[in-house]
């Protein structure tokens, strides 16, 4: 059998091998949403960057300057951190480079990793099917918030295993068990229960509650996305 | 409302401010169920300490000298790290010190907080009704196992939650929701989701599963044990 662990936070990858595994990297609310949003509607290409002069360089060369700190646009950005403004069609065939407070972090820390797969409700199936024919031990690994574990990217990872563990993964450490049951407890209304989380409270005071209810829609792309070297691509 | 608060593992403590706080330590396999049983047998007081050679030190001092490394018993001390140790009549009336591998490490850590108090299935109910009566913030703060999450613990925290929840306290982390999904999802048979955690199989080896299902026994004792400077007492 395969071997299916999650990591609750980047705080704690240390303790987790990730060579020779495939490595699903999740920020539902929103860097993973939106980035398999963008690579869905035609996006060329998405660079995640550390931090905020990487992008501004990478937008000096013509690529669309994407990103966050602590959910709010950075100014001088051609967009924030919303799956909405990845959907516009003037993007469409342009590469794009991003950097947000946790999504980021989680991407370079999971760089040991063979394969790196972007997570979200949104592709689940299509990335389900992908992991299946990979064939590899898989690390689902939790952007969480600020170093800390959330709930939306909890309930993902368990959503994940549940679907995975029924064939050829068996469950090898006790987060994914935490996981598990948290998506059982509330995968009749996954919604409801992010909304509960401290970060989508955050985000509602923003005014952005359409990002929220968007980003936990299931399987509404069919693509997948990988990081390729320094990259993000669909397959 | 007071906050309800849970760290599930001492890698993560450094982020939750414990100042003024009762921070609740649980490592159900088996540190604080070992405690709270040798409190609630007559045991006067318990150090609890870092390394064996502190151990050793008090132990030449005439105290009983207990403690594990990765689960098995020190060579040249009394006892190792089983709750049935802890209740030997000849050590009635006497002090002990212990070191075990992620216990007394979550303890120190926890030296912060207001109030700092031992958790375990054995006497949740008087630590339920103790917290109440204290009206503090509380911290739940998990052993885990060699920093990371466990399911015992998490599921201790959850329990606890949900009997704290419905009165004045409100959860105020995501982590505390992840344990109370995982409370819920298992609340009509805790010994066999506890059974399923990595550090039950690795107990299992050693041939202690009655150990496994002592500790989770719910309310056989009504002692509450808090740490008063660098010691243990029952109150």
């Amino acid at each position: 059998l395969l071997t299916l662990e999650v990591c609750l936070t980047p705080s704690l990858i240390e303790q987790h091998s990730l060579s020779g595994k495939a490595v699903v990297v999740v920020d539902i609310f929103r860097a993973t949403s939106c980035m398999i949003t963008g690579m869905n509607h035609g996006i060329a290409a998405i660079y995640p960057v550390a931090t905020v002069d990487e992008c501004t360089q990478l937008g000096a060369k013509g690529m669309v300057m994407a990103g966050e700190r602590d959910g709010k646009k950075i100014s001088h950005f051609d967009i924030g951190n919303s799956p909405f403004e990845y959907m516009m069609d003037e993007w469409k065939g342009r590469e794009l480079t991003v950097s947000t407070t946790n999504g980021t972090l989680a991407i370079q820390k999971s760089q040991e990793g063979n394969v790196l797969v972007m997570g979200a409700f949104l592709n689940l199936t299509a990335t389900v099917q992908y992991l299946f024919e990979l064939n590899k031990d898989v690390v689902i690994h939790c952007a969480g918030w600020k170093g800390t574990p959330n709930t939306e990217d909890t309930l993902y990872a368990g959503m994940l295993i549940s679907r995975l563990m029924n064939h050829s993964f068996e469950l090898s450490n006790d987060s994914a068990q935490l996981a598990l049951a948290l998506y059982e407890n509330h995968q009749s209304d996954l919604l409801s229960a992010a909304k509960k989380s401290s970060h989508a409270h955050r985000l509602a005071k923003f005014g952005i509650t359409k990002d929220i209810e968007f980003c936990m829609e299931v399987d509404r792309f069919a693509g997948v996305v990988i990081c390729e070297g320094n990259k993000l691509i669909k397959i």
